[in-house]
């Protein structure tokens, strides 16, 4: 078996059939009323309630899309928020999900000079958080801020911050260089270039970029420049973006991108009126993503 | 007693006649002896015995330097490194600064979307790491990503990563715009615009940039671009710049950035060769560095 991390992205998402992924991405308003009430009221809640409230929603999300989508995408600030108890929760979670079968992408961010990124990089894919299949680093510092984390582990994979789905993105990622490029199409180059040798066998690399469905006419032109990475494409859902916003994001024969919903799946419950039935309420609003993107991939 | 963070650095360096700031990053294998005998050999160190031996290097160092500098800045990756055990050294260290009258900028170059940056702001502002007196941002996502933490706290302060003090930095940053100026000139725009309206009293504003002191023929470029902002001044000693290279960063009156070496004086008893005098090695360099600083804010 290939344990490059674009291989092994092809490979989860034909065994389920779906490009889906799902953002673990817990704010405390938003849990279901049985794990809000484990959280008292006050400016200053009990952090082993909150971290055990965040462990069982995570859990039972993980229980709702197990079945249907191929990777989580638990997204490590909303833990981070709840101190090293909340980190318990995070380490739990992510335990969980590779124990199904999942793939772990850790939402993570992070970015900073070579000796640093070494650190971040032991701690994030070394044990001390995770376990982690890939995570998503920012390139504002270079390729020296990605390096050590290539080196550290031969088989994760990175996706690189190339185009955000936030509205000011725009302010330094659109701006538009001398040769007429903008600067997120730099990053992307950067990423083009640092994946060019982690190629697996079915063609994708395992230093892959996030790139915003909220952005649907870039998805295409970032392909171009990418031919070979893997995209991490947030935004849909919650933010804004349909399956036909995400279709430039893929390849020709239908690989190649990851579609990540948060809030539109985990926090189901609240549109469906079902406080009681909240893992079924995100099983079946993973289930309409997954059959929406299928519809949209096939329709294109 | 202003609250306002350009103020608090403004009377923090004119108390101690010194605007350098010492960086707490504890790489394992730097470690004088004896707590490098705290950490048992092997793959997988036991994690009680590396966070024992890092916070008692921490609050060495702090021990070291309180009298000498106005703020320390630990870089979280280093604790994150040794999970939940190092993230309460780190911690612990933090505390002990604050205490010895320290300000503690926060090294985390965190930067998300505005509802995660909330999260984030909520732990690293709200008491759940650190305490931290300001915080290092990325602002490779605009605005938005920022806000968040203004909005948190309105006594806190945060440097934007403008223009890093790593090689790689020129692959982004150094990018030339069509109008001229470069990627990292506009990230610089963007911070003196966050910053408009948290100017203290003393004319320094709470939100500053990073810009590395490796560029010395650029920082009088960006002082001139962000005339409010403090800088805080990564690169000097182990990275390779002097005095000299940082006279730039000041404004005329000699107000206006913080510099920061971490190796060269954290680490300093290998350069002595005292290992039994850690403690002692760093206040000498620390002195140093002041001294230098001095005579060269002096000179100019």
């Amino acid at each position: 078996m290939s344990t490059n991390f674009g291989d092994r992205i092809v490979l989860a998402v034909r065994e389920k059939r779906n490009p889906s992924v799902i953002g673990i991405d817990p704010r405390l308003e938003s849990l279901p009323p049985e794990l809000g009430r484990m959280i008292p009221d006050g400016e200053n809640p009990d952090r082993k309630g909150v971290a055990e409230a965040l462990l069982r929603f995570g859990l039972g999300i993980v229980d709702a899309v197990r079945e249907i989508v191929p990777a989580i995408k638990p997204n490590i600030a909303f833990f981070e928020a709840h101190g090293n108890e909340g980190m318990i929760a995070y380490n739990g979670i992510c335990r969980y999900a590779r124990s199904c079968g999942l793939l772990v992408i850790g939402d993570v961010k992070r970015g900073d000079i070579g000796s640093t990124a070494a650190a971040y990089a032991a701690g994030l894919l070394g044990g001390a958080f995770g376990p982690h299949d890939a995570l998503t680093l920012n390139p504002y510092l270079g390729t020296d801020s990605v390096q050590p984390f290539l080196a550290h582990e031969a088989n994760a994979g990175f996706f690189l911050l190339v185009k955000t789905s936030n509205p000011s993105s725009a302010e330094l990622q659109d701006l538009r260089l001398e040769d007429g490029s903008t600067v997120a199409e730099a990053a992307a180059r950067l990423t083009h270039t640092l994946g060019q040798d982690r190629v697996g066998g079915h063609g994708l690399s395992a230093v892959g970029a996030v790139v915003g469905a909220t952005h649907p006419r870039q998805l295409s032109r970032f392909r171009e420049l990418m031919p070979a990475a893997p995209f991490l494409v947030p935004g849909y859902g919650a933010q804004g973006a349909g399956a036909d916003d995400v279709v430039g994001a893929f390849r020709a024969d239908g690989s190649g991108a990851l579609v990540n919903a948060s809030r539109s799946v985990i926090f189901a419950w609240q549109k469906e009126g079902k406080p009681d039935d909240w893992v079924g309420a995100a099983r079946r609003a993973a289930e309409r993503m997954r059959d929406d993107l299928r519809r949209a991939l096939e329709g294109r």
